[in-house]
């Protein structure tokens, strides 16, 4: 078969759908609330994922046994894409982060029960949960071989201690995935587990929420201590001293879903700036006339394009069970860029208007600076790419 | 006499002793508001200037006879730059936008009696004050000949009726001088005059506050409507119909002392990732000893030399009387651009505390990307500077 | 069907086989005339073809009646890579520019005879050809509509008068595919005709080769000159009046495999830049292993990524007969700044090496700077973009 | 005294002659020769010398005592911009690479003998020189420590081993200063002896001329060989040991006389593209009406202004004695990039004209590129600029 670039029809439907209702429904709640859905609380999340359930268009990435539609990395791709549109559309359909990669990881590596127990539940927005992985430097970052928190074996489970940061939607979550050293020191690689910790272990406590340039992630990013924490064996998600692979299996697709919903809001930003350079005369031509606006346009439409096609190149390697590591890193990396090009040339297009709160734009560009930053800052993933494909040059020597 | 590029003895002591003011007495004020001054309000206004006043760097650029220290533009560039190291040093001073433009422009223009009234208590701190001159769409922005305000004469007087906004620093302002079309008609240049209008006047009105993504100006960006505004004939500032020369007159300065202050924080953020670099270990290197962090770092000193050899370049224009049309543009538009790309990048270098409120990075971020818009969005500049030198490239001939 | 990233086998074998091919047979020849291959002239072209036909490789385009694969677009965009690794590669595959471009015209709109006569020999690479469309200033070039070269019906035919310029591989073809105004006047469209002139026909000139930047092109950039030159009736390719449709239907494919074939040239100099890192120290460190080269190494990984990712996407929309307007401009313009980044990032990694002769980068640099112009310079092609883009929005209305 | 930043007005008289001299005389040359000095060989370096000494324009850098109007650095820096702005005005004046900054450095430390002697007819252009200080990889580039080649004491003398490239000048040199290593071994610094070799010395041998990007140096870039060359005790350069200091007093001026000459060719490449889009009617706008040829335009103004400002700050520095280390750095890094944007964007806006023989843009892009890498690749001087901000930094500790 050739190559083939066009989604199963069923896909099409679920984007088209999802398309619709995030502009009918999800739209009016987030130009409500500023684009910030703390400020609505659970109340607002109850109501707007009732209204996608309603609609059809719940868990769209979840397994059907757990109520979803079992979507695979490229189908998502098409309709994370559409939720994206809106800063409220992913927790509406319930595929917000960190709720969403959790769940990927609990379906791929948690017991019958823990996916029961965890799983299920999450899958029907009833809870919300937390992934405990980064830690204030000098621990685990970019790097996760700096990893300090420190499990030790106790009788009958483990106590975990440490400090985590930036852990995003830990205050209201129901339960945090910890990850935390098991084997070897800090700076070694060593071995890393990971544990289910429920919301009412005495040893686990949130200290503060990190005030953010963004704010549009329900549950905040907290600063969290795990203090004498202690957890029964069958906290253990998966196998003892596996969570550094574990880590790779949400970590490629996550990278990815960041990537689709992000693009969805660079295209909502290019489209407030393609009405407004529709609409605004200036020096007696309409704006859309001047040429640095259209370059800028253009511009912002080939972002947008090469950080899909790329995003889907990932996505196709991921479906294909393929070490996508080069193409992850390379779609994150030019994704994160181009996502904050494209809402930065939105915002100097509508000019003044942009940076009021009259248009998202000025909350979009707050919300998306991190996203350079986080899953690997930009010039990690560079370092990375580089690597490989210095590794790739020796070992083929194929060079004239 | 050979090109000279160091500053008199006494802006270097003056600068020096900015530096050292805004550093002690300053920085740990701007920390505990998080960076915005209305949180503050008049009585940190008040607190911040009597330190000034104490320490003897009230108002640099005012003239003796009200109490300033007559520093002409060169002078200015030292002593803003330091003063700009701090979002609250040019409060401080009173040499924060919009009174300091206000008041370079009461000396230049405004008559004795004007300048008693409005200038001397302005100087001295006693009142705020803001400049009435840009329109919501269509009207005056990018393109001053779009101004639609109108201001009729009347028996004794004038009548004003218009709309404003981003009106920096209306809320609280004891006056504002607007500017109102008394000639001509939207579209054309016809004639404009400037008026200076009283809190009191019950024809003016600030309708609301718009919400910017900056939020460091005092007295916030407003709305504002002149509706059936009447003043008086000697409200009139300077002469009628000689709006458009004094609004230059204002905006050339202007632009120069934004990038001063601005180059101020650039140089903070800069230090801050400096700091950051020196003693954060990542992948088992010092954050400042891998390339790309090289690279970003070494890009900032780049830009921030480059801005400030071009903002003193204009600033030694202006001082001496040039049209300095084409070298503030340049400079305007360089340093603009260049301070955004330098406090994103001292983020960047910072990763995660750089987004969070732990360090004012994210603020910093916030408050300088409208400077990319305000005093002309950066391609309004590069087509203006563009025209004169295509203008000039006609006009010589001297081409192979 | 899901969407599927991998080629078809067949293509994947064949791609394979170009690559040993062009590494084994046509880089040493590349090398020994420092790839120029009109230095080699019609011995050189006539010793690689033969080559390629014995290697089973030869005009992989070309549809089997006339000796070739039948590959669609999707499918060259992998042979065409792989070709491309050399400069000498495409003219070997009998794919290089312009007589590539013309086989894909002939084939499409062509009678049976004129395909006989014109596209067989040319597939077969027994004669070359020319596509004579390009005008000097104030004719046709980013403007088709501004086409001055007029065809006027005489009895039996047509006689063409007019002035051509950068006529690519004009000096030995054995004919041209000449574009005319046959109805309305430059500026406005028109119609325009294509019409088939044979080298020995009186009225065609070639009065100079263009000293040019690139000089890789077999038989030069040329200007020539059609005066009083009678052609017979036959001689019009397809139907009269329909020249500009028969330019898109050449135009599109042309534009990808450029691409393509760019494409190729970008990962040869990222792969010497590759090797030159992996062995060179510097400062006691591998280059490679130095932060501002992995960053630029990076950053080509990405352009090379995102060039190919948008090539595929407009060539599955060419083979599905849509109208790949944006899709091929988008690629287009992303390619050609792409491959130029590429080959400079590469000479700037191989240092004072990489400007010598010594390897190929600094003839590579020349080849493709050209590239950002022709087919479109790449303003013109994001100006086209953004106007599509306003349409988009105005047509669809969805804006927040 | 306050900031002053006018030329002195015999600086500006000089200025002024040097530019209509090279408009009038030497352009014409240049243009027929295809801006390749080399091809009009010494009989067209003594014609134009000729007409620059007839001019009162020749040497001005040197001091009067040996024939030149003894220009300091910010003298420097207006002269050869306007000589620069041919490719060959500063042959014409006597202030090309090599031989301008070896004269520099022969004033500075050269003994009398040596200056009478070497200096005296090199200053009147009498002959030509070269600076043997590059070697192969991995001897002395980027990194001067690395210098491999070596003198040794011998009787009444020294004897020269070693390999050297990218010799600028070489061919038809009369004498070479040659580096080499006198203490210490390659990798670690030690030191290092400058010794003035004869051209007639047996054991110097030129092996290639290295066939480059660039072409127009007279004398070409060289691999040279001393091999067993022995030189007598007073072909030492100033003193045994102090080579590496020679080197900083030859760089720093060298590196921004660069500067100021390629700022010359961004000029005349901007005054080319303006004269284009002045002209050059497409889509029925004139070229320079089209908003993305003014942003070209106006970045290159910005590009010129900005290169401009911080050479000259350089230069002052230079002109008190400073240690410049910093402000050359940045001016440089800065300059050879913002030359090639400039030159590079001056052929985009020249459209297919532009990559043609018919302007001599082409010929500027290939003789710029190389000046991002030579006297330090902007990645090195990068390095060394957040280094010494880095050491800045943590000597300070002033740091918020």
């Amino acid at each position: 078969m050739p190559i083939d670039l066009s989604h199963e029809p069923r896909v099409e439907e679920l984007a088209r759908r999802t398309a619709r209702f995030v502009r009918e429904v999800v739209v009016p709640e987030e130009e409500r609330y500023g684009g910030v859905a703390a400020v609505g609380g659970e109340e607002l999340r109850g109501r707007l994922q009732a209204a996608a359930k309603q609609a059809g268009l719940f868990a769209p990435h979840v397994a059907p046994e757990y109520g979803g539609h079992g979507l695979d990395m490229r189908g998502r791709a098409a309709v994370f894409e559409e939720a994206g549109w809106s800063l409220f559309g992913p927790l509406a359909l319930n595929i917000a982060a960190p709720d969403e990669g959790n769940m990927h990881l609990l379906e791929a590596v948690a017991t019958h029960p823990q996916r029961e127990h965890y799983l299920r539940p999450l899958a029907q927005g009833e809870v919300r949960s937390c992934f405990a992985m980064t830690e204030p430097a000098p621990g685990a970052g970019s790097d996760p071989a700096a990893l300090s928190t420190r499990a030790t074996k106790v009788a009958g489970g483990w106590r975990i201690d440490g400090r985590k940061w930036f852990i995003t939607g830990a205050d209201g979550a129901a339960f945090a995935i910890c990850m935390a050293r098991t084997s070897g020191e800090p700076g070694d690689r060593g071995g890393a587990t990971m544990f289910l910790v429920d919301v009412d272990n005495p040893g686990m406590k949130i200290i503060r929420h990190i005030d953010t340039l963004d704010e549009s992630l329900f549950g905040g990013h907290c600063e969290m201590v795990f203090d004498d924490c202690v957890v029964s064996d069958d906290a253990v998600l998966g196998e003892v001293d596996k969570g550094y692979d574990y880590a790779q299996v949400r970590l490629g697709p996550a990278r990815m879903t960041h990537c689709m919903r992000w693009l969805g809001i660079a295209r909502r930003a290019q489209e407030i700036a393609l009405a407004r350079a529709s609409e605004r005369e200036l020096f007696g031509s309409r704006l859309g006339d001047l040429g640095m606006v259209q370059g800028m346009i253009a511009d912002s439409e080939i972002d947008i394009a090469a950080a899909r096609a790329l995003t889907l190149q990932a996505c196709w390697e991921l479906d294909h069970g393929r070490s996508a590591a080069q193409s992850t890193a390379i779609a994150k990396a030019f994704t994160a860029e181009a996502v904050w090009r494209v809402v930065d040339r939105a915002l100097q297009v509508c000019g003044s208007l942009g940076v009021s709160g009259d248009v998202l734009l000025g909350r979009f560009l707050r919300e998306v600076r991190p996203f350079r930053i986080y899953d690997g800052p930009t010039e990690t993933h560079r370092w990375a790419i580089a690597r490989r494909a210095l590794r790739g040059s020796r070992a083929h020597g194929n060079v004239t």
